[in-house]
This record gives C-alpha cells, sequence and structure tokens, in this order.
C-alpha cells in the first residue's frame, strides 16, 4: 500500500504513542464493517448527508449513493453546530431512520456522538461511532468510545498536530478498542476561499507513522461542491483509504452544508472518475 | 481540463483582478517555452537540483531527469537562505552552467532571480525566470519581470492568500507579459511535521479563477523526500498543468535542501507512476 | 471602561449573536462571586496551581496567593492532557481539597469540568465552572453549564475566531444562565517560540461587542514563565478585568505546566507591578 | 529594561546568530537617530501617515504630532501595494516633501525603500530606511541595507518566525550596519476580525533574545483606528522601546490605510495615556 515511499529514514520531532505507531502492527489494522473492510487494498466510500433531515431525503439519497458504489451511509443526527440557533439535528429520531435505511438497504451507517451521555443510545442504532473535529480533545468523549466495542471514526481537529491526533487515538486505542479510522477533514489556516485547508500530505504522513485506516473528507475540507471530484481524486493518488462525502438529494434546500454537498448525479459520476484513480495507483474502489 | 467541476456558479469573497481572471481568456494561457507547452493538456515536468554546485552534479541531474521525462531544468544560482551564513549559490558562473547544460541536453532552464538588478543578467542565461515565495509581493520585482520579455515562474508566497497570489500575478501581466505559470509550493501554517502545508486545493480553485497555468511543488511543499512522490500523484489528479521537483544525483551530499530532493532512480520511478495517474485524468505527461 | 476607544462605529463581519451582544446589555454585566466582582471597575486576580496535586500543596500556594492580592483560586482536579499517559488530575479528592481550602481561607474557587456528567458533581464543590479551550465548542456541555446556576468561565479555543466565541458563549446564555467570563488564553499560529500566541487585541475587540467580562490567561498564553510578567501587564494595560494566572509552590516539581508556573515570590513582586499598571489605565486590582 | 524577567534561564529551540545576539551586547544597542536614542530607558514615539499625499497633509500632520509628542516622522513615498491599481505613492517627490517637512520641524523621517535601487536615492532624503513586512526576506535588499550607513527600521514578516526574523536582521548587522530596529506589526493567523494579530510576546522574546531596539506598530498589528489605543498601551506595558502609529489629518479621506489612522486629536488625546503607562513601567515618553 505504500509503494510510492522512499526508503529513507522516517524521522518526526515527537514520541510516537505506543499503542498507535505503525511498529506496534506493521502489517496495518483493518477495520471491519459488516462485510466492508477498511484500511486494505480496497477503498472505501462513505456517503450522504449531512444531517438526517427527513424519511424521505434520507431513503432517496441512500439509494441513490448505493447504486453509484458507496459502501458505508453517512448521517447526522446530533449535529454540533457554530450557533445555538441553527438546526441541531432531529436526536433519536434521526437515529431511528438511519437504523430503518440500513435494514433496508443493508448499508451500515455511521453517525455523530457529541457526548459522553449519547454513546449507549448511539451505539443501538449506529455501526460506527464519528467523533467530530470539535471534539477530538473531548478525553471523556474518547474514553467511553475506546470502552465501545463500535468501530470510532475519529476526524481531525481543525487545529489539530499530526502529534496531537495521534495521542487522541491513543486515547481509545489505550481502553481496548482499536477499531479506529482516522480522517483529515482541512484544517485552519489563514486561507479564506476555502472553508478549511485540505491537508492531503496528513495522509501519506499517517499512513507511514500509525497502522490505522485513514481516510479523507473533501466536502468539510473544502467547503465547496465543485471543488470536492478534484480534491476527492487527489486524496486517493494521495494513498487514502477511503472517502467520506457529502451527497444531498437536493443540495439546494439542505438544512446543512449545501454548499459542499454533492447531487445525487454529480456523485455518481465523480465515482467512475474515482475508479481510473484508484486503478492508476494499483488499488480499487470497492 | 476542468471536466470535474460541477456546474454550480462559483464566488469567492473578492473582486478578481481583470487581467489574471479566466473571464479575460476563458480558452486558458498556454505558456510556450521552447518546443513546451504549460497549461495545455499535456502535463510538464520540471525537474532538478535545488542550486548548482558543480558542473559534474549539474550534468549528471541534467541528464538523468531528461531521460526519466523531464522537459525542463531547474536549477539555483542566487539562492534566498534564511541564514546569511548558509550557501548562497554560485552566481554567474552558475548562471553559466545552466546554460551549457541546457545547450548540451536542449533542456530549457528555469532559474530564480531575487534582485531587480539581476533580470538583465539572469535573460540572458534562463529560459525562464523564477519569482521565489519570499518575493511573491516584491512589487519592483514583478513590474521589472513584467517588463521583460520572458516567461516567469510565479510561486506562491507561504503566508498568501489566493487573493493576494492572483493580484501579484496581475503586477506582471499589468505590465505586457501575460506569461506567467503559477507555482502552488506549500503554505505556512500551525502544522510542524511537514516543512509547509501543501494546499492542493489551490489547484482547482487557480484554475476556475484565472486563465494562467497552474504547476506544484512538492518538494518544498513537503520538505519530505518520501513524501514527494504520494504529493506529486495527487498534484496531478487536483488538475495540476505540471510539477516542479527537486532532484539531486547525491542528495545526501546536497549543499541545499538534501532533504527533500529525490535521488535519480527515485525520479525515474515516480515517473512511471505519474504516467498512470495522468491518464487516469485524461491527460498525459508530456 | 471604554475610555480608549475612539468614537469610530465598529463594524464586524458578522452578526452579532443577540444575547451576548453589547446592545443588549450596554453597562456590561457584572458577574459576582460571593463578595468579588468581575466585569467592574475594579480588577480581579485569579491565581493558583494547574493541578491540584497534594493538600500541602494548594494549602501552601492559596494562602500566598491571597497574600499577594489573588481574589479567587484556581486549580484543576480533572485535567484535558493530550497524552493519556499524562497525570489526569486527582478528581473528586482534587474537588475536595479545593473546597476545604475555599472554607479555609474564603477565596472561591474556579476549576474544569470536562464532561456533561461532572457538572452536578463539580458544581456541589466549585464556584465557578471552567470550560477549557479545547471543549469551547463542545456543545452538550455549552447547554448543560447554561442549565446551571453557577457562573462559567469560558476559555477561547486555540483555533476559535472572534464570532464562534460569541456564539459559544450565546449557548450558554441561551439556557438562562447571563454568568459567563471571557478568557483570552492564546491561539494557535505558525510561531513556535511560544507555546501559543497570545491575541491581546481579542480584549478590545471582545469588549466592544459584548457586554460580558472579559480576562486574560497569560500562562497558557505563552507557556513560559519568564514571559507571564509582561503580558500580564500588557493584558491590564488592554483593558482585561481580570487575570489568570498558573502559580505553584514548587514549580520545578510540578506535576503540570510548571515551566509556565509562577513561583510564590515571583506572584507577590508582579501583582505589585500590576497595581501601577491598574491606576495608570484609571482602575485598580481589587 | 528588562526588570520583570524571572531568573529562570531562557530556552529557545533554535540557534541565537552570532551578531544579533544578546550576548554579544548585553548592555543593548541604542539606536541614535539626530538626537533621539531609540533602545534607551526612554519610549519613541514614531508617527504620520501611511503615504505621503501632498504638502498640505504632510506638514499639517507632521506638525501635530511633533506638537502631541512624536519624535520622528513616518510616511511612505514608495508603497507596497497588494494591487497594482492602488495608489502607488509619490516616488521621489514624496522624499523631497519628507526632508522639506524635516528640515522645517526639525523631525528626523523614516520611509520605506522597496528595491535596491532605491536606497542610494531614499538615503539622500531619509534618516531611517524602513524595510517592510513583505521585504523581509528579500535578501538582497537587506544587504544593500547592511551596507550602508542608515539607521535601519526591520519590519517583522506577516509570517515570520521569531528565528527567521532575527536571521534577516543579521543580514544586515552582517554587512557592518548594527543601527537596527525592530518592529512588531502583526502577524497572520485565521482571525479575521483584525487585519493582522498583533504578537505582542514577540516584545519580551526579542529584548531577551537580541540586543537590538524594539517596538511596535499597533495601527497595521490591528487595523483597525479605534483599537489602536488599547494595544499602543499594552505595548508600552509589554516592554516595548517604541511604537510607530498611522496618523492623519483627514483620516476618511487618505488615499491608504484610512481606517486605521488616528486623528490628530486622537493622537494627542492618546500621548497623554501613554506616559502614565510608561511611568507605570518606570519609564518614560522621550
Amino acid at each position: 500500500m505504500e509503494a510510492n515511499v522512499c526508503s529513507v529514514p522516517m524521522k518526526v520531532g515527537f514520541p510516537l504513542p505506543e499503542k498507535v505507531s505503525r511498529e506496534s502492527w506493521p502489517g496495518g489494522t483493518i477495520v471491519r464493517v459488516k462485510e466492508t473492510e477498511l484500511g486494505g487494498k480496497g477503498i472505501v466510500v462513505i456517503a450522504g448527508p449531512c444531517a438526517v433531515e427527513s424519511r424521505e431525503q434520507l431513503f432517496a439519497t441512500a439509494r441513490s449513493v448505493m447504486a453509484g458504489g458507496a459502501k458505508i451511509l453517512r448521517g447526522g443526527a446530533f449535529k454540533p453546530r457554530s450557533s445555538p440557533y441553527n438546526f441541531q439535528g432531529l436526536g433519536e429520531e434521526g437515529l431511528k431512520l438511519l437504523r430503518e435505511v440500513s435494514s433496508d438497504t443493508g448499508l451500515p451507517v455511521v453517525t455523530e456522538v457529541m457526548d459522553t451521555r449519547q454513546i449507549e443510545l448511539v451505539s443501538q442504532y449506529a455501526d460506527i461511532l464519528q467523533i467530530g473535529s470539535r471534539n477530538m480533545q473531548n478525553y471523556p468523549l474518547l474514553k467511553e468510545a475506546g470502552m465501545s466495542r463500535k468501530p470510532v471514526l475519529l476526524k481531525r481537529g481543525m487545529m489539530a498536530t499530526i502529534e496531537e491526533y495521534l495521542l487522541a487515538a491513543e486515547y481509545i486505542l489505550n481502553q481496548g478498542n482499536d477499531k479506529v479510522i482516522l480522517c483529515e477533514r482541512g484544517i485552519r489556516t489563514f486561507e479564506t476561499s476555502t472553508r478549511n485547508t485540505l491537508d492531503l500530505s496528513a495522509v501519506p504522513m499517517l499512513k507511514q507513522l500509525t497502522h490505522l485506516p485513514v481516510i479523507v473528507d473533501p466536502s468539510h475540507g473544502t467547503g465547496l461542491r465543485w471543488m470536492v471530484p478534484s480534491m476527492a481524486k487527489a486524496a486517493i493518488a494521495a494513498g487514502a483509504d477511503g472517502l467520506i462525502m457529502e451527497v444531498h438529494n437536493d443540495p439546494e434546500q439542505a438544512l446543512c452544508d449545501g454548499q459542499q454537498s454533492l447531487s445525487l448525479d454529480e456523485f455518481s459520476l465523480l465515482m467512475t472518475e474515482l475508479r481510473k484513480i484508484a486503478i492508476a495507483v494499483d488499488r480499487m474502489i470497492l
């Protein structure tokens, strides 16, 4: 998987935490979610709406992204929003819709958990627990997720160094849960033309330093729908094990992040292009 | 060339300067350097050492990168170094060596100009004038380069927004020289595990906003030799029109930037992989 | 309190959330903690160790900072540490020690709460609930603190814009708790010679935009013990309503943040200097 | 001058360049400009318009800032502007006006030099050569200024680390000119409510590391006229040896940076307040 890596010994300026270090598991961790494997030769695409809004929206989007080749469905029921006056998600009702769609389509679902008190509830409905950027250093939440048996999708904080990110993952592994998926989703810089600056160099860096699977979120990473395809392709060329993308059946009407969501057609078209890139780096889209 | 771009109208929060704006030349500018065209369907690879060190070093590297498929040779004669006590380049002697190698191999050469007083001299030897990151807002230098008839490779400042970058290019075009090549080479962020943070989202952003060719420098963008291949591939997948990379016949002994220079073999191997990515995005390495 | 502010109308590029906006309470909120008032003409100094380590350490430090003029005692019982292998705090035992010292000295205490499940417990022991930088956008925690009747010291996230910071405070006010104290504690930038970059311009900016009291943490803001006095003085000159500083009876042996903690003598000397600055800006240290 | 500095030995993560290092001149360099001394116990205020616009504007502003207590006049004749379509300064005509006002009032003048070819010309008119932020790493310009006998005001680059800043100053000293004045003027961060983030911690840091005088520019550091007074006071409290501020006789009509320029009355009022802070830190405004 690291065919491009030169043979020069790699040095970083910090000690690697023991359990996440690649040395502790050189072959690389494979996280299994139902029949899908993250971290192997196959590349996994996770897609779905920013937020679960309604039964109709979720079913339409889920069926379409599955037809396009997505293997896991994303959708937020509890939404971390900068303003208290923005839509905060449907809560448990959203979780139930996710479960229902999952049963219907067979797609596993990933959804965010924001509070230690939600982990038990969310675990009843979700196949993967997502810990969002704003909570990357929410240590009680990391510990609680570490005590769960569910796979955890841990997003990089928007101002977290690679070292801090690995230490955050170590909190989870240290509780006995090694089913952790890392996700680069853009960091905060001085640049304002994009929502965040997608740091694709984090992909080869993380692949070198840790045995955990690494995926990329080009939707939050750019904040711009038209830029998602370019960056999705770049992510795979850089060596990512997967992608997580926002797709909506009607982006203009989305209650959340519509400007960065692909339409169903755009997603389908993109998948075709991604397959070519995957082959060019000797992998394949699952 | 922008096959991936969604049809959503693009808005940025700043007015585009007139001459660099894509609207002023929707088809895209092609910069011709001898027989090589930058900005067309073909992707151009520029390679060579950080600094010209000796006749032997330059010839060995030039012949090897040409054999590998590079179309333009890079090499610094005047070097902008953070410390006054570091190697500052061979100066005019370096320029002469570049010319000699160029005559011998047929490869056009690009080299940096740091001072308005050097432009006339450098123009006698170089095919492309490079303006480095630290001088992106050196307005007298931009104006002087604009009065030259030479193509200009203008690197993005490590602290420059996309808006400022386009305005810097406008300084050159405004003097009547539209042969400007843009180059993303990494921006400065809080992250320290890489030398800079390569902002690949700048590629689709610049391709949308301006008609100028856009290339990427993964060597400075990462500062890490082993990471160059991953990011070079990602750059092409993101839509770059070319790459500029540091290659040295003996990286361990390089007087400058050895830790980010590819060896001759690594470069050759990488070129093979890049060709596959180019095909996957419906382009080709020239 | 805003004597220095020019009469030019102030515009920022974002809408101010309603409840934190200065317009909603032009006179300025005063947060009362026992007999101490934050947000009035008097300047309040909060001091104490990074972490509660032992009865002896806490008593020695508390008595000394009280003698020096501190009005509120700080000390962490639950510590958010980057690594799971670092000292995580004494937990409830630490809270009990804080209560005991508070009863003995009469100093109110502020301590951090990291988890929604801790709020009830911590509220039994603390006079002010601190929400740390890493949790500034932990919305469930903000809401829960908003439902509490305790004053809340909300630290600015190290990656938070002024707009996001005000929105985070709005989450608390929106639940009915307007006893919120804001605290600039350094933001993350490219500079590495200091731990963070203390953004003192946040002080006049926040004082203009909101009615809430604004204090400064020069200990985390610089990470360097010898730099704390300069920045503490600058903070008061910039218009801060208070300071929170780390002080330890034996900084060299501290289990946490010793390199940024003042010794007892240094604190006492600094207080003398701070009184002079306060007078120069027509205020006083309480 | 460093009364507040704790006795803890100071360590930074980089080697200090020899000539700028405080060890090479522990007592501190005093830069004399006519009768004014920068770097001693007295604090020097430099004031004037962003750009020289006209005889009337310059005379009115110069007389007023002198009456208020400024000891040196600032004013740009060659202006580095982001856009080629913005006012670029009056050039040599502006230099002549500066000289005329200087002769009339006795105030020494500081003005920016942007090009190695301008140094001889500007030196005929100016008492201090300013090298602006965008040129902090313009090494030919630094060397040329180092060969001059004029004092040099070297502004910190907006994305320069303290280490890079000191190395840039070393370029000047290394040519035999040790009359260098350092100036913190705000760095670029993610925060957008201010034009830059004024890094006042650079003041004690630089005072520790180097023997050169350190001043602060709160006008560019904030970009906001109403915030200049707070930050000017904070700069002096932090230990700055001087201030450089933009003052205009009619800020609303200024051709450049009007939104950050103080009016004549505001400047005069501010000087009164600054005197109090200076006394509080045991210094005085010259």
